[in-house]
This record gives C-alpha cells, structure tokens and sequence, in this order.
C-alpha cells in the first residue's frame, strides 16, 4: 500500500450520491406519489429543484445566521418552496412527511454494500454526511449499508465543507486526520478534507446528476485513491474479496 | 405486546455491565499483563478500584467543574491514580495506553450478540453509554455487536443519569423518549429514563461485579421488560428467534 495510506483506520463517506443514488430515488418515489394523486409533473425537474436548495439551506447555519438544524428540517423547508414553485397544493401532514422522508429510502449504488462489507473487516467505516442521525440510520437499515459508526453534521454539529465538521469527526473516533480516509463522488468534499489532513479516495459517480451529467466525471486533484466503485477502493486499501 | 412497549421503534443499550462483563475482561487483561512483567498483584482489587474511581471521575463534568470529557481521557486518570494506589511505576505511555483500551477489547455476555441480533431484525439498535464513540466503535467491531447507530454520553455532550443524556439520544433518532427503550442492568439507570419518558427493560446480569453481588439481583420498580438475558428483551419485544 503506498505511504499515504498505510495509517488509515477508518474510511469515512460522504452519503448522498456517493454511496446512494439520491436523484433515481427521488424521482422513483415522487413519481409514485404523483402518480397515486393523479399529479402530473415533471418529477425529475423537482427532485433537482429540490437537490438545488440543499446548499442554500445549509449556508444559513455555516455562516452563522440560525442555530444548527438538522437536514430534515432543512429539507421540509425547501419541500414546502418547492411544492408551491410546482402550485401543489393541500397536502395532508403525513404526506408531507412522507416525502421529507424520501431522503431516509434512498437506494444504494449497486457496488455499495458488497464494496462497504468487505472495507468493514480491516476497517472502521463511517458516515460523514451533512444527513442527520435518525436519517442516516433508516436509509442504513432500509438499504443494508453494515456502517461500524453513523457520524456526520450532526454530532459535529456543523456542516460540511467547514473544516470542524472533518476534523471532529476524526476526533470522535480518537484518530488523527490522517488516519482517516474521506470517500467521496465529490471533488470539492475531498479537497476541503483533505485541507484539514484526511487521506481522500475519489469514486465516480457518473449518472448521480442523471444521464447529462457535466460535473465530478474526473478527479481534479491526485487523490490517494481514484476509482469507479466501492470494490475499487476495497482493492486499494488492501482488502481482501 | 403489551400497550407500553408498541410505539417502541429504538432499543438503547447501556454497556457496561449490560451488554460486555467488564470486571471479567478487566481481571483477564490486568492479569496476563502483570504476568508477562513479573507483577504480582490482587488485580481483581484493581480492577474493582479503577471502576469504583468511574462515577467521581463523571461528578466533575456532571456539576460543571470541568467541560465534557470523554470517558477514555477519564479512564486515564484515574488509571494513573489507581498505579500510584498499588506501587506500580515506571510504566512507558504505550503500556499506559494498553492499559486504558483494555476498556475498548470487553468480552460480550455470552447470549448479547444473539439477542442484539434478533433485535436488529425489528427495531433500530445502539448504544446509550457514558462510554465514548470511539471507544464503542472498536468495542463493536472486536465483540461482533451489530449496533445500527452509536449513540450516548458523547453526542449528547451529558453523562448519564442527567435527563439531557437520554432526552438527547432521543432526539438524534428523530425519535420522542416513549419510542425508545434502554435496556439496561441498573436499576438507576432506568429510574432516570423512565422519568424522561423511556421505556424501560431489566436485565439481570447477577456477575457483573463477581460471584459477591449484592446489588441490582433484581428489579425494584415495575420495568416494561424484565429478564435474564437479550433472548428475554426479544422475546418480549416480539421478535422472531
């Protein structure tokens, strides 16, 4: 294994789009939705709408101007703009609730739990996403992701790309930066990381932004590893099949 | 099953004395390393001093005359003060830190991963320790305990039995307090969840402190659950062997 490598003890991962499939998700389970109310629209349009509020949502808690909110919250917030920008109208609580929680359904990848299993028997291996707890938690048991340790936003209570949230994820595993790897389908996650002295594997992730895809199809930056799965990092950290 | 227990989604677990023996792990550790140093001592005597030196260690961040601190740190000092106790010097630091992660490398009760198992099938499971995460983490990994999430002292920044350290791990499931159910061996440790809201399941771990135990032999209040081992917990919380 090469140098920059051979001190990790746990790989941690960034969640949404790359170890889950947030946008076919979305667009599966809202097109169900739709379809059981005899809504037409353009699902796909409001799952990236959707997606597209994410960061603005969050910049209110990195900069200071509210305290911080987990994602869920986050998330019924800017479902309710994006129900009224589409004009959709009258829905019940529990519906409402039910598609906040689309985010806890979210289908894995297919290379991501056998990739996850066999990184687990050498590794510790974690979540480090801006996704709450309870949420990380549901998505794992619903999708079988076998995480030793659920961390993130939440107990470091802040958000991503802010270097706390890196550097005391480390910390609450009783590890230095570089004993950590940060797995990310995002380059500008694993360069904030690696900012902070994570290791940084990069996994593209090619159709997370749908068939047209323009961003994240290359790594920008020599990553410690640079792959296209889970088995890929597997293979490089030395993990046996 | 009975009313108090059918809104439970989560099962939180205490440790120490719940789910690993660690007077049992502690005497074997503390006795092979004096073995291979030529130290004779009552290391069961240790062992019970240096777990007796646990709840002081807490008060001070408990009353606010120390910030939190994780266990692992406190576990150190009073490590230190248990050497000076027993005239055992000249320690080099990485035989102090074996020393303090022996807390990481506890034995499991032998039905605990059986019955976490099991209850894994139905509800979400984790730990609700004053044990920090990385400690748990490698724990788990060492003993084989499926944990969904690993929760407690550290993410709610509270020591139990303050009302903050069940209210909080709650809260990070996205959970009310009657949705969870601690499972622990102490019967003060329920009395303090109950009067958050917890459910409330007794195990009886009669050896948790030697063949001598004179406390926690039983239940003294009316806990939803109440049995002898994990299998107990999943058959009362109805789920398949």
């Amino acid at each position: 294994m090469a140098g920059a490598k051979e001190h990790v003890q746990a790989l941690l991962f960034d969640v949404f789009g790359t170890v889950v499939d947030w946008r076919g998700s979305l667009i599966r389970e809202l097109t169900a939705f739709g379809q059981g109310r005899g809504l037409e629209h353009d699902w796909a349009k409001f799952a990236d709408g959707w997606r597209g509020l994410y960061q603005p949502g969050m910049d209110e808690v990195r900069n200071g101007k509210r305290p911080f909110t987990i994602l869920d919250v986050l998330h019924r917030e800017s479902l309710l703009k994006m129900l009224d920008t589409f004009g959709i109208k009258g829905l019940a609580d529990h519906e409402i609730d039910h598609l906040v929680t689309i985010w806890h359904r979210l289908d894995p990848w297919p290379d991501a739990v056998a990739g996850l299993t066999r990184l687990k028997s050498r590794y510790i291996i974690g979540t480090l996403s801006n996704g709450n707890i309870g949420l990380m938690a549901r998505m794992a048991k619903r999708g079988g992701l076998p995480w030793d340790v659920i961390l993130g936003a939440e107990p470091a209570r802040a958000y991503k790309p802010m270097p706390e949230a890196y550097r005391r994820n480390a910390e609450m595993l009783n590890l230095e930066p570089h004993q950590v790897m940060l797995v990310a389908a995002h380059n500008s996650d694993l360069a904030a990381a690696a900012k902070v002295g994570l290791r940084t594997a990069f996994v593209v992730r090619p159709y997370e932004h749908g068939p047209g895809q323009t961003i994240d199809l290359a790594a920008n930056q020599p990553w410690d590893v640079i792959t296209n799965s889970f088995h890929g990092v597997a293979d490089a950290m030395g993990c046996k099949l």
